[in-house]
């Protein structure tokens, strides 16, 4: 039993081991019943429909049984904290708590008290490690490595996903580039090379265009100009040929049309916006046996060097 | 792998083939894991927990994966939309989504994009499909024949049950009438013999009345007097005797007790509402079948002559 | 098949049945597959999510299929009954229904209707049974007897579990007290030993000390003084002291963290409040074979003498 919790603590060895566990699931038309008799529960404190499908389908696939526990917004007012509801529900004798939740490190105290694998399904503005796997895997795809130019464009400051991303593209000698409206990026961020108020800076010469989702309230309330993001910062059919024509975009989604992208790129040629869909499946049943440590998982390991070499 | 997007599409032989198929479901008190492996995701962008359960049951039945997309209200706001959503979960493999959603077409459109079965389960006023196939099966169970005079009656024109069971009864020569109060009956409506707003001249000999869903507030906004709908077109004990002894009620539920059938007939004995949710999950078990294109359910295909021979 | 509607028509004897079958299964890795086969449905109309999932987590332990029916808070108001609603899941043929809802005596009116075991999971201030015998349990656990003194201390006039815990006491010879601010305490009730607002008279003896759940706002409509009650009647590090060292805490959650309890005695050594958590799943297991009278249930039959003779 291991937890997933975030990528800084994940070893380049454990990331590698993963995505070519995700990958041979890929290529197979029958996945094998490695977590048959396992309990996985979803909760999910903050909703996102699409990443409880996707953890739920990858259960599934390999034979385990799942459990949705959807917190009533009534019941967590009712004087009862999140670290409460998560120990009443670990004495239920689940396999695996796969957590999202709003508030930042909540996995990782939890991890400390329950007898079970604990899965971070994206706390707050800290990490979304899962996101990042299926990400790294859906590069690692197309360009047979991780040694690549990744631009992340938009809101950056508030973005677990940059963070897990950058984290992980770190740990494989990438070079990361953050780009975003003022307000939006950090002033320095470990092992990024460029920070910028510009997309011609920073997507000239990349290999991947890593739009993130934007919360159009948010850039209302900060920006005097709202239409100059758009002229600016928004990845469209314009803006995506500042980067070289071997460049893929990818998003995490859900995608605002129109606003971060739009709609003549978001399933264009270039796009891996599906494709970052699909391989959620595959890493996540990965990271699952990864997490509740079935022994077929520790096989995959003597694989990982082949990866490794790429 | 097959669609069931509409009553329009599907031949008088598929429908054979499917109430003979959800028949045999009926007889039987195991039933064959025919869709052992195959993983069904339910999608009801428009809530409607009754007709949910009763897909998952059936799925569930025949040894189906199931697993429930529940859309917040918030993620569709939030730029993305629905086609979106739905191409997003096509990625995740599975073999058949099961649609419900406001926008009429919907399903239809969603078909073209995804690699695998979509089954209508009601889009907006267009069609139910699924409801207008256990109707049948209710109707030839109780009379052997579908040969029938049918009256509809209620909000016609907002109804989609009424659409997709016309289609159906059109195909096996009944005759269907239509009655609803001003404004909730259409002009006309291709093979329907009658439109009216009377009882009297819609009921005095059918076999089947079949009360549809009315919303309240749309009457009360329509109708001058409330009252007058009531007195008239209500199924209660004293109008249902317009209809010959013979005859039964029927209703698609969930009902509004008192509004367009009263306490005394909905359970009476000449009402086959329960029975047709019995019947809705055999139905949907064939429904399944069909659309993820089980090889046993070829086989059936031999036995529905002896359905169009009667 | 058999219903589970409230501890009052349970004889002792099954009583004992379902808590030794539970303590078996605690005792054991893995749990025999006794409602393969099975449907259990889920029917919350008071939203649970934590009983829900204890009730899902026994069922799939033994093998059954479960399926979620998750009233839209619309759906009812929509003019059917919550009996309607039943009557229609009746129909698709599940063999056990689990309902919580809000409405005194609801289960035991559905059980009259349905073909198929009711499991009542808590029924407006009526009974709980299950948290009654995950109770029991938890005593019988720690104390080998149930013949002991408890104090039940909150608000028991509005409290199920007061009820249904008393119901089950009084059949094993317990004593029971009652203790609560004016107003929420009854004048008196069967089986009671001592009814009073005092802590110090009801724990100076006792064995447990139970605390129920207590809603603010009621507290704080009926108490001109609400810090009074949080002085004279909140258990907390000070108050527990009143009951004997080998008194242990008891709490059918989910607490009000310095409510009715204190942060300091929640988790402490004397709380027994996850322990019954983990029994809950365990006693349902049991529930729900005695339901659904699998026949391995009946085999325990012979072992209850063991039981009855403590």
């Amino acid at each position: 039993m291991r937890h997933l919790l975030d990528i800084k603590d994940l070893s380049r060895k454990e990331i590698e081991a993963i995505l070519e566990r995700a990958m041979r699931y890929k290529s197979l038309k029958n996945y094998p019943e490695t977590l048959r008799g396992k309990f996985v529960l979803t909760a999910f404190f903050e909703p996102s429909t699409r990443t409880k499908v996707s953890f739920q389908k990858a259960a599934l696939n390999l034979g385990a049984h799942v459990v949705d526990f959807a917190p009533e917004s009534s019941s967590l007012q009712k004087g009862e904290t999140d670290l409460d509801t998560i120990l009443t529900l670990n004495m239920m004798s689940f396999d695996c708590l796969v957590i999202r939740i709003r508030r930042n490190g909540a996995p990782a105290e939890f991890a400390k008290y329950v007898d079970c694998a604990v899965v971070n399904a994206g706390d707050g503005t800290n990490e979304h490690p899962t996101q990042a796997l299926l990400d790294a895997m859906t590069m690692l795809e197309h360009f047979g490595t991780l040694k690549l130019k990744v631009a992340i464009v938009g809101d950056i400051v508030h973005s677990r996903v940059a963070r897990s991303l950058t984290e992980l593209l770190n740990k494989f000698d990438a070079e990361v580039r953050m780009v975003g409206p003022e307000g939006f990026v950090p002033e320095s961020f470990e092992g990024v090379s460029l920070i910028t108020h510009s997309l011609e800076e920073a997507l000239h010469d990349v290999d991947v265009v890593y739009a993130l989702r934007i919360q159009k309230e948010r850039l209302e309330q900060s920006y005097s100009n709202i239409d100059d993001f758009f002229r600016t910062l928004q990845i469209n059919s314009r803006t995506i040929q500042i980067a070289p024509r071997h460049a893929v975009l990818m998003h995490p989604g859900p995608f605002n049309r129109n606003v971060e992208v739009s709609d003549d790129v978001v399933y264009s040629e270039r796009s891996k916006i599906l494709e970052q869909v699909k391989n959620g499946v595959f890493v996540r049943m990965a990271v699952l046996e990864y997490a509740m440590g079935v022994t077929e998982f520790e096989g995959v390991r003597s694989v990982e060097t082949s990866l490794a070499r790429r």
